[in-house]
């Protein structure tokens, strides 16, 4: 028998209840506080069981959401748990998973060491952007890819145009749409010769009058998102829906999407939401549970 | 030859350049950013060559600086330093050094064995509250006790009276004194038979007409020195000063150290400064020189 801790980072909660109820587990509060001085605290009253399934996603401020799923893992080994799994449905540090120039880290890879380091066996995630990061984890780490079971929770079927913010995030939209029977797509840059102005483009199909769902990762800034939504509509596209795993939504990102004219932002339950009638939010808890329960039973 | 590399948290800066002076070791200062989503961003431009001392001191945010330091030692691996030393002159979470109550985590231990794993080989602090606590580094940690060569700086002599501010603080202090042949001593509480008040006194001394110094490790909220001081006083201390390593003095200490009466505050420059008439800092900057030529010449 397993019992569910949820940590004390924004978003964690509602996560941790939903596994909770999926898989009948029971759901134990890790108790936090902040010291005077600024230091994180965390105290689990549990066990002695033998598997804890820890719940803390990656959420602002993340350096502090790291620090406290380090220390619940220390605290739940101190109680002599023999397996400790996280969830972190968000895992952040997750783009930088090369060193891109020299003189810099692999973060994503230094928090995956921590993490093993500091006592978890087991790491299951939403969609960590790059797999091959997962290697850094010294135990058993999954990375759960939500798109399928998103669209068919929303309803989004083979009548849309499935398509990448870029060549480099193909793969994830092919294997979304081959599921779903419908046409995908990537979008490049394109130079005019003559003008020398720089326009985003379909490589292959054309959208005039189609539904277009934009597929990504993680929406931060919204950038790249919403410069594509507004020349998708302006290419004629019918309308311009976005499904995302992680929408982090810094700074103005929600105002650059509403006006880039996007209909509608589908995110998964990773991070604590925003309410805007833009988005709407897909509890996949549901999704990871099953995969609790595959590797508690053994069969992964 | 080595390279000191001056790491981003508040406070590092200062001592990264008196170590660099005092060891004559070329300086270059990390380059680091935040991103849009609040994800901590490092880079290093150095090398190649054998040996880099990092000076990342854990001021608050202390989990930021913490990322930070684990970071930079991945950064300057994937450069090829060989031996990559951290000077952390204060380093967080050094005070919950044991399990207190069942479920807590040894937040030290967590935080020391993540920075072996993102690569540190050597780990300086200054007065790490608990020495024993080093044993989760896996490589080579030292805690440098700076009180006596703080006395030396200020002219603290045999003239004064040292007191811990408890028992488990008497060998700090103890060492103190015997090296300057002072007289030392510690507080104890006592409770009144007949009233039930509790007071604050000293073990063994009279403190009447003397000056007195409280040697502590690190004032956090500033209440134990300031109960301290002012009882003290009420009983006929001349004057009490406060030699400490880390005044990380939050929220209102200053003022409770102040209105206690407390003369004057000495502490180390491990943290960013505060700026306050009462506070003199001294720059520690140069016994850690001593110890990092030290380890470095293979000495220790």
């Amino acid at each position: 028998m397993a019992v569910i801790v949820q940590g004390p980072s924004p978003g964690s909660r509602d996560f941790a209840l939903g596994l909770s109820k999926a898989l009948d587990y029971n759901l134990v509060e890790a108790y936090h506080k902040t010291f005077p001085d600024g230091e994180a605290y965390v105290r689990v009253e549990a066990g002695p069981q033998e598997v804890a399934v820890v719940v803390q996603t990656f959420s602002r401020p993340q350096d502090t959401s790291f620090v406290q799923a380090l220390l619940l893992a220390d605290a739940l080994r101190g109680l002599g748990f023999q397996r400790v799994v996280l969830v972190a449905p968000y895992l952040a540090y997750a783009r930088q998973d090369k060193r891109f120039l020299p003189g810099e880290p692999v973060s994503i890879a230094v928090v995956l060491r921590s993490l093993s380091t500091a006592g978890y066996t087991d790491l299951m995630t939403i969609e960590i952007h790059k797999e091959e990061a997962l290697t850094a984890f010294k135990g058993n780490g999954v990375s759960i890819s939500p798109y399928e079971y998103m669209a068919r929770q929303i309803g989004l079927d083979g009548s849309y145009i499935y398509l990448a913010p870029d060549v480099g995030a193909l793969k994830r939209v092919e294997r979304l749409a081959r599921a779903l029977g419908a046409r995908y797509d990537y979008l490049v840059k394109k130079r005019d010769r003559i003008t020398g102005e720089v326009t985003i483009e379909t490589k292959h199909l054309d959208v005039r009058g189609e539904k277009v769902v934009i597929v990504d990762d993680i929406i931060s800034t919204g950038g790249t998102v919403s410069r594509a939504a507004q020349l998708l509509l302006e290419q004629g596209a019918r309308q311009v829906e976005v499904l995302v795993a992680h929408a982090i939504l810094a700074g103005n990102a929600l105002e650059k999407l509403i006006s880039a004219g996007v209909k509608r932002v589908y995110a998964a339950n990773t991070l604590p939401p925003h309410s805007s009638d833009l988005l709407q939010y897909i509890d996949v808890s549901p999704l990871v549970a099953e995969r609790v329960k595959s590797i508690l039973s053994g069969v992964e």
